[in-house]
C-alpha cells in the first residue's frame, strides 16, 4: 500500500483526490493548503482525509511514501527536491519546474536517491493521443510532416506564467510522446495585453532538422474556445479536435505526392483526397490512467509514459522560447540534454 | 461605356467575364490566354467576346480602355506596365506584383498618366468584412488588440510563388483595411515538403507599435478547410468563419479587463462573457461589387476600396515575410513607403 | 431542517443525493436500494448517510420528513401513494406515474393531506428553458406557431416503458411549462425492433385548437445524438440545441407575413431572415436549482415550478399517445383534467 | 441528334438549360415561358436558343424529339399528355403529377406510344444516394429498420401545393429507390399558418408490413435549413446530411442486439458504439447525370434510374397523405398498383 499526500487542494486537487481513491495499491492520507476554504471543501467530502496547511507536514510524515505536487508553478522544485531528499516518490504537475536547470538537478537526485519522479501530463493518457501515438508508430500516416495545435479560449490570465507555459505543455508532451526525432530549434513571438509582462498571446514553432515542423498557437483572449492539432504524414492525416464529445480523432486518407517534370523543369505536385475514418476510442478517464500508472511504476520500478524525461523535454522547449519572445521571434538552438533521455527503470 | 479586355482566361478568369458583364457601363470586348482549350471554352459560352492567344493584341487594341490581368503573378508587373504606357486602365489579380519595386514603378506611372490601378482584393466587398470594418470604424470593438487567421486546405500547390503569396493576401488585405495603423515588423516561419523549395507551410506574424499582433496560419497541406478569422478588441470580439453559409460573422459581448492590485503586487484580470450576436450580412456577390467600383472609378476619377497602395501594402508585406523565412524567422522591420498612402482621386 | 430519504440509488440516484446535499435547510438521511452493490457504492463516498435495502424503512422512518422516489416509473404510485398516506412530503422523478389514474389519486391525496407532491422535471430548470420561457411571456417570439423537438441516441432500451415514456417527458414538460393552451388532442405512431411490443421509435403529434402544432421525435435507435427544439412565433423562432456547451438558445429574428392577394385571389406569403442572438445563459446546475425549489416550497407551503399538476399533463399526453400507438395513428382526444389546473399553495 | 425543347424557364429551368447543353448527343432547341422578362434572361444567356412564349409551340413542332416540363405541378398532366400524343418523349419535373389517376394515364399512354416518360428526381443521381443505394444493396447495412427525414427551413410558401407535395418527393424517391419493399400504408398530420388552408408544417410516416418504418418532416417555417435523413439497419446505420459540403454521408459502425432473458421474463437489448466512415463521394453534378440519364435512354430505348414507376409510387404516398391530414392523421392504407412496378425497356 503506497501512502500518499497531495500539496495544493486548488482547480486541479479535487481530481487528484478522486482519481487515486479510485486507484489499487495506494491511500490518499493528507492533503495540504495553505487556504483554509480550500480544506473545509476537502472535509466535507472526504472527512477521513487529513487536512493541513502546510506541505511540510507531508513532507515530513514518516508515513507518507509518495508526494503529488498541485501547486504553481514556481513552488514545484522547491517541495519536489525536498520532497526527494526526505526519500518520498514525487508526482508534479505539468509543467515540471520553471527552469531546465531545475528539472536535470531533481532528475539527478531521484536517479541517485533511485526513487520515482513523474510528471503530470495528462493528455498523454487519453484514448486520443493513445490512437495517434499507435497510428504513428504503425507508419500508418507514412513519414511525419507536421504538427499544428490550437489551443485558445477566454481564459484565466495566470500571474506567474505566460500563456505559453499554461497551455502548450500539453501539446509539447503530445509533440514529444509522438514525435522520436529531438527538435532543433525553436521561434517564438507574443504580447501582452496588460502592463505585467506576461504574454497573453504567443505563437510558437518547434523546428526540426528532418523538416517536420509544429506550430503552437495560445491565447487567453479568444472569445470561442479552440481544442484542435493537425498532424500531417505524407500518407495520411489525423484531425484532433478535443472538443467533440465522441468524435475526437479523424483521420484522412488524403495526401500528396512530388514529382520532378524535366522537361517543364517543375515540380509536379498531385494531391489525393480521400475517405475519413473516425475510430471509437478508449474511454476511461485520462487522469485514472495516469493516476494507475504512478503507482503501478513505484511498484514495479519502472518509468511511466509521463516520464520526468519528458517533462524535461517540454521545459526545455518552454525555456527556449522565453528567449526567442525576448529577442523578438528569433530562432533559438535547443541545448542538448546532460541527462541520456530514455530509461526504462528508475 | 468602357471597353475591357482580360488577360488569362484560368480559374479565376470566367468569374471575371461573367461578373464584368453584368456591369452596366463597361463591355468586355477581348479575352487572351496562350492556351487554346481554355479559348474555345470561352467561345462556346460567349460567342460575342473576340479570343485572342496573345495578351499584348488587347494591350494594343484602340478600342480598348481597361486591361484586367488574371495571369501568374510573375507575369502582372510587366504586363500592367505595358497596359499603362498604352494609356490603358489597368485592373490585376491579388497579389499585385512579386515586389515592392515593382508595385511602386506601376503606382508611379500610373499617378503619372492619370490612369486608374487598381487591385482586386475580392474579399474587401463581402458582406462579412465590411461589417468587420463598420463595427471596427464605430468602435464597437473598443480597441483592436489581435487579428488571428487561419486558411489551410489541401491546395493546389503552386509552382512559382509559396503558400503565403498565394493564400495570406487575402488576410492581409483585410488586415490592411480594417487596422488604420501601419504594421512596424514580421517574423516568418515556413517548410517546404516538396524539393523546389517553395514553402507549403508557412506562419506569419505582422508586429505594430500600439501592440497590436496578427497571425497567420496558411498551409496547402491540410485535410480540412479552415477559414477563419478572429478580430479581438477589448470591449468585444469577432469570430469571422468564411465557411459558414450565413452566421459568417458572430459577434462576442465578450473581453477582459485588468486592474493593479497593488497590495499583492499582482496584475489582476477579469474576464467578461456575454452575449453573441450574429449579424445578417449583404449577400451581394462580392466580386460583383469589385467590377462595380473599378468601373464607377474609372467613371469618377476616384480610388476603389482596393486600392493599389492596400495592394502595395499587401505585397510590403509578403516581400518581407521572404526575408524572415530566409533568416530562420528573425524580425524583419518594414520600409517606410516611398509612396504617399492614401488618395481620394487618381 | 427537512430530514430527507431517497429511494433508488440507481442512474439519477447519485446526482438526487450530490445536490440535496448541497441544499441548506435539508439533510439526506437514508438511501434505499434494493441492490447491495449500489448501496455499497454509496458508502463508500457518503459514509454518514444510512443505507437500507427496503425502501419501506424510509417511508416510515418518523424521522424523515420528505421521501424522494427515484424507482423504476411502474412503483411510482405504490411508493408515493405510501409516502403520503405516512405524511411524507413526496418528490418523484419524472414521468410522475404510469397512468392519468395514478396521477390524479396521488394529487387528491396530496392536496388533502396538505403535503407537497412535486414531479422532478429538471429541463424546467434550466438557463436554456428559463430563457425561452421569459421571451414567450414577453411575447418577444409573437404568437407561437409550432414546437418541434428530436430527441434520439443509441440508448438503453427500457423493459418497462417504451421510448416516448423514457424520452419525451422532457420536453412535454417544456411544451407544457411554456405553453399556456391545452392540448386538444395527439397522435403517435411508433415500432417495435425487438420481440417485447415497446416501442424504440416513436413520433407524436400534439394538437391545438389555436393551430399551434407540437411534434416529438423519439429514438433509442439513433446513431448519433440530437436534442434539438424548434420553437417558432411569428415574430421570431428559437433554435434549442442542448448538447451545445455554451450557444444552447439561438434566437432568429426571422419569420414570416401573409396577405391575400384579391387580384390574383392567392394568400402571398413573405419571409424575413434577420439577425441571430445568442443569450448568454443562466449556469447554476438545474438539480440544484430544483433541489432547491423542493426545500422552498416545503418551507413555504407554495407549489414549485414543477409542479404535480405539470406533471399530470405530462402523464396525460402520453397515455394517450400509447391510445393512438395502439390505434395505428388515429387522433385521441385528451380528456379534460378532472383536477382543477394550477395552485399557488398547497 | 435529340431536339429538346424545355417549358417552363422558372428557379429550375436555368440549371436545366446548362446540364442539357453540356449533355452529348441532345441539342436545347426551344424554351418557352409564359413570362416575357425570362425569355429576355434566356436570350441574354443562350442567343441561339428559341424563345417562346406558349409550351404548345414546342409540344407541336415536328423538330422536337423530346419536350421537359417544369412548369407547375397542375400543369403537369396536361402538358405531358398532349406531348405523348404528339410522340414526344417526355421529362417531368417532381413531383410527376397532383394524382395517382393522371400519372398512370400518362404511364399507360407513353407505354402504349413506345415512348420515354421520366420524372426528374435529380436527388437519385448524387454521390451520396449512389453511396446509400450501393450500402444498403451489398447488405452492409443489415435489414433497414427505419428511415427519418428531416427537410425544413424557411422557405417560399407555395401556391398550389404543400409543404409535403414540395419537399417530401426528394426523400420519397429515395426511400422507393432504396428500399424494395413496397409501403403499407400512411399517417399525416399537418398545419397551415396561413388562411390558404395549404400545409407549411407536416409530418408523414410511412409504414411498412416487415416493421420498417419511414418518417418525415416538412417545414416551410423553420429559422435553419436542414437537410437530414438517418437511414438505420440491425448492422450500421447512415447519417446523410446534405449540408455538409463533403462529409454527406457517415457510416456508423453501431446497432444493437437483443435476445430473450427467460429467467427474468425480460428481452435484453444491448448496442454496440463502433467506428465512423465517412467515404469520399463522387462529385459529378446530379442534375447533369440525369439529362444523361435521360438522352442516354431515349436512344437505348432502356428505363432510367428515376422512371415514371418511381414517379408513381412518390405521388401515391402524397395522395395518401393527403387523405390522411384531411381525416387528422389516421391510417391511410396504400392502393396497390394498377400498373406492373418494374420495367427494363419503354
Amino acid at each position: 500500500m503506497i501512502n500518499i499526500g497531495i500539496i495544493g487542494y486548488g482547480y486541479w486537487g479535487p481530481n487528484l483526490v478522486r482519481n487515486f481513491f479510485a486507484v489499487n495499491g495506494c491511500s490518499v492520507k493528507i492533503v495540504a493548503d495553505s487556504r483554509s476554504a480550500r480544506l473545509q471543501e476537502l472535509r466535507k467530502i472526504y472527512p477521513t482525509i487529513k487536512a493541513v496547511n502546510d506541505g511540510n507536514e507531508i513532507i515530513l510524515d514518516r508515513e507518507i511514501d509518495a508526494v503529488i505536487i498541485a501547486t504553481p508553478v514556481c513552488t514545484h522544485f522547491k517541495l519536489a527536491h525536498k520532497a526527494l531528499l526526505e526519500g518520498k516518490h514525487v508526482l508534479i504537475e505539468k509543467p515540471m519546474t520553471s527552469s531546465v536547470e531545475e528539472a536535470e538537478i531533481l532528475i539527478n537526485l531521484a536517479e541517485q536517491k533511485n526513487l520515482l519522479l513523474m510528471v503530470d501530463h495528462t493528455f498523454l493518457y487519453t484514448g486520443a493521443v493513445q490512437k495517434m501515438k499507435q497510428l504513428v508508430d504503425s507508419k500508418e500516416l507514412g513519414c511525419i510532416k507536421y504538427l499544428d495545435s490550437t489551443r485558445i479560449n477566454l481564459g484565466l490570465f495566470q500571474s506567474d506564467i505566460n500563456v505559453l507555459w499554461d497551455l502548450a505543455p500539453h501539446d509539447l508532451s503530445i509533440l514529444s510522446y509522438i514525435v522520436d526525432e529531438q527538435p532543433y530549434s525553436v521561434n517564438a513571438r507574443g504580447i501582452t495585453h496588460t502592463c505585467n509582462k506576461i504574454e497573453n498571446i504567443a505563437y510558437l514553432t518547434v523546428n526540426f532538422k528532418s523538416g517536420l515542423i509544429a506550430h503552437f498557437n495560445c491565447s487567453w483572449t479568444s472569445p470561442v474556445k479552440v481544442r484542435m492539432m493537425l498532424l500531417g504524414g505524407d500518407e495520411k492525416m489525423i484531425l484532433y479536435n478535443d472538443l467533440e464529445p465522441t468524435e475526437k480523432i479523424k483521420i484522412y486518407d488524403s495526401g500528396y505526392s512530388y514529382a520532378n517534370d524535366e522537361e517543364k523543369n517543375q515540380v509536379m505536385v498531385d494531391y489525393r483526397v480521400g475517405d475519413i475514418h473516425v475510430p471509437k476510442l478508449a474511454t476511461t478517464e485520462a487522469l485514472l490512467s495516469m493516476a494507475n500508472d504512478f503507482i503501478y511504476c513505484i511498484h514495479e520500478k519502472k518509468q511511466p509514459r509521463s516520464s520526468c524525461y519528458l517533462g524535461l523535454d517540454v521545459v526545455r522547449i518552454l525555456e527556449a522560447s522565453n528567449e526567442s519572445i525576448k529577442h523578438q521571434g528569433k530562432e533559438v538552438v535547443l541545448q542538448a540534454s546532460k541527462i541520456p533521455i530514455a530509461f526504462n527503470s528508475y
